[in-house]
């Protein structure tokens, strides 16, 4: 049994090293989007492993390459974490305080593109693994670290990864690459991600935009098109018709609606964040609200774009229109589904002219509100924030846990260091350090129990 | 009588000196959707008029000011030129061979915005004033030219300013600010416009935008609003659902049937010319094609703009969507009672959150295909052509016309330098140097027929 507060008071006499360390990290830019140093920070990543003992490798995907680390401890018991080094990009570059690329620390905060997503949450971690090194001088239990590059561009190559390498990850549970505390300062574990399919339907009627007077009447009008073949997909009452696509939809459970319950109530912090004014589908507030928001599936237009877009009128008939949807699935829906009844649906209903791409997808996946690990999780939390981890049965977002879920087999637990201003994926991205030490000694934690 | 070879002579001889003077023109910016270049191609306008002893006002209104020019001639009788020098947004910038404000001639033809719509028109038609002064030493009419700057954006402020210069503006016909061959060479002469009535329709849903993680299942989404209430107002039917909107329709007389069945075939041309498949309502070809193309009231969406329109993926819920929409009318529609009835249909149908702003109208006006004028210009128009001049006796475009027809009481009749691939309003705007010496001729004969 090792003593907590001697690995406590590491944590603390060492944040400066650990910020510095990560501040390096967040200096090597990795921007998916934008191809920009991927390889450089890989190889960072797989460095920054091997200092603390790791046998490291960066292995090729179609993408990004996938940074594997693995480090054998007392106990049999095998801990996977999953976390990524890409980044999401900085623009608009105008909106942060301090330059994305030059980590800069005022009022307790670490500010940079990726301090918290998600490169705060690696050396949060392998601070925690430095401080049990020094206090027991081995690793409490066996673990892995699957670093990818691709979580800001869907994690395209991720599954087909995994399962080509189901053995080398083996493991006995896993820690999600996110998580953290709500607005009341309460640590929350997420339990579950909303899956995607992620598309961009198009249409093209003509060679060229035409004049209106001339194409109004007679020519078919792609931004028309477009309109009617969305308006196909959903109406106002917000179902979505595509054939069978609530077929495979698993309703909340009642201790999924008992966990919900127990969440803060949301409507008005919505309201004001936002600027909403009313909620959709008759909704008004409490647990049904907040059921409603992750428990059903979404077909949601992220953007539209045809024709004249710019100030005051131009008459023309747009010979190119399209838009980028994106549809949240719920267990047990899947991607390719989707799609193939999204096809299915456009032919049926006048719409083989639209033709739909495929810009990504995930399916969903939930672990167990009652596996032993996510009460490990929450009880080793209990000691480090003073309250009690809330338990959310599934996020709104979606994230690429399906394949540790159902290849590999893991409970999946989510515990973090983000918080509700961290910016996450907008400027002036930012860490709070005190939250940055509290994931550690969590993490540290959690290891000693797991390899218990 | 003066010698038309002679007056063609000088016409063939100066017509570098005409080009370079329309390529200044040109090469001067005057995009009144982006007000750019303005009032500066105002006073180059009215440069030159004086240039042929016009006398000159740069007149104001509300918007771009009207250049009006007046020059007295042997006869009383006075011919009213109507043309604009305002032009369309060169954007798609990408798409032009070479640059829209730097005109380019190349295989006889030149290119740049505006080169047809319309100041190649204008110069053409002082190019004809100079040879018949160059021969004749005087003009065989008064002239007047009304020069406006709104043209290309709905001509907003022209209907005021018709009525508060009815005096000034007193004559006895006007030649319009286009007109041109068809795709068999034949010059054709419109005898009315269609009507308009353009709106922005746009929503907001939020003060930002949401992830769609947690706006798809709860929040209203701007861009889904916008679909909605767009297809509300027409579904791929093609039929106008706002109320009332086809009672003042005047279906199309037997002399127009008589007339439209007597022009060429299109479907061919425009499948070619436009790379359309095939046409809307069940059309395929005929006389039945050419009517519905002018005849027929139409909604066209002219832009959408919502959300992430760059590539990739972006899960983002739009808290903005906006769409241009024009509606092109017939006699006798008015803009004004489409306005109130787009209002009254978006309540009706649950959008009261859709905003309505009016970008600009006009209503439609003809005149008699057997007015003594029409057939001056057409008898005109066959020394030069070579062949009779075809009436159509409405264009599927829509212009100002009804002031001029409906205020000053005046026969309007079109003859131009245009042709089917002037692309006017795309890229690659060009005119056919031949074409242009002939508008020149063609005006000359007018004037001088017209004097008489």
């Amino acid at each position: 049994m090792p003593d907590y507060k001697k690995i406590d008071s590491y944590l603390h006499s060492h944040l400066d090293d650990s910020v510095a360390e990560l501040s390096r990290f967040v200096a090597q830019p990795s921007v998916g989007a934008q191809n920009w140093g991927m390889q450089e920070c890989a190889a960072l990543t797989a460095e920054m492993l091997r200092k603390r003992g790791f046998v490291t490798e960066v292995m090729p995907t179609d993408g990004a390459p996938v940074v594997f680390g693995e480090r054998k401890g007392k106990s049999g018991k095998t801990l996977l974490f999953y976390n990524h080094y890409d980044v999401q990009p900085a623009e608009p570059l105008e909106l942060w305080e301090t330059p994305p690329f030059e980590p800069s620390l005022r009022d307790g905060k670490l500010y940079g593109r990726g301090v918290s997503d998600d490169k705060g949450h690696l050396t949060a971690r392998l601070f925690a693994i430095d401080a049990l090194l020094n206090e027991l001088g081995d690793l409490p239990c066996n673990i892995k670290f699957i670093v990818e590059g691709e979580e800001e561009t869907s994690s395209v190559h991720l599954h087909d990864f995994v399962r080509a390498n189901l053995a080398r990850l083996k493991a006995d549970a896993c820690i999600w690459e996110f998580g953290g505390v709500d607005h009341e300062e309460t640590p929350v574990q997420y339990l579950g991600l909303r899956g995607i399919c992620y598309v961009e339907l198009s249409v093209e009627t003509a060679s060229i935009d035409v004049h209106s007077g001339l194409g109004g009447s007679i020519f078919p009008n792609a931004a028309w098109r477009l309109v009617w073949a969305l308006n196909s997909l959903k109406g106002p009452d917000e179902r979505i018709r595509l054939p069978g696509h609530y077929d495979k939809v698993r309703p909340p459970s009642k201790r999924d609606i008992e966990l919900m319950a127990a969440l803060p109530e949301t409507s008005e912090v919505y309201k004001k964040q936002y600027g909403v004014k009313s909620f959709i589908k008759g909704l008004t507030e409490g647990v049904d609200l907040r059921v409603e928001e992750v428990f059903t599936p979404t077909c949601t237009i992220c953007g539209l774009t045809s024709g004249y877009q710019g100030p005051g009128s131009k008459t023309v008939q747009p010979a190119r229109a399209s838009a980028k949807v994106d549809f949240r699935l719920v267990p047990d829906q899947e991607p390719a589904d989707v799609l193939q009844a999204l096809r299915q649906h456009l032919d049926a209903e006048g719409f083989p002219d639209v033709q739909v791409t495929f810009l990504g997808g995930e399916a969903p996946a939930r672990t167990d509100p009652d596996d032993p690990f996510v009460k490990l999780v929450c009880d080793t939390a209990m000691e480090v924030y003073g309250k009690p981890m809330k338990l959310i049965p599934l996020s709104g977002g979606s994230g690429p846990n399906s394949p540790f879920v159902h290849d590999l087999g893991l409970p999946v637990a989510t515990a973090g260091l983000g918080y509700p201003d961290a910016r996450s994926h907008a400027p002036n991205e930012n860490i709070r350090l005190d939250l940055y030490v509290k994931h550690a000694q969590h993490v540290a934690r959690m290891l000693v129990e797991f390899g218990k």
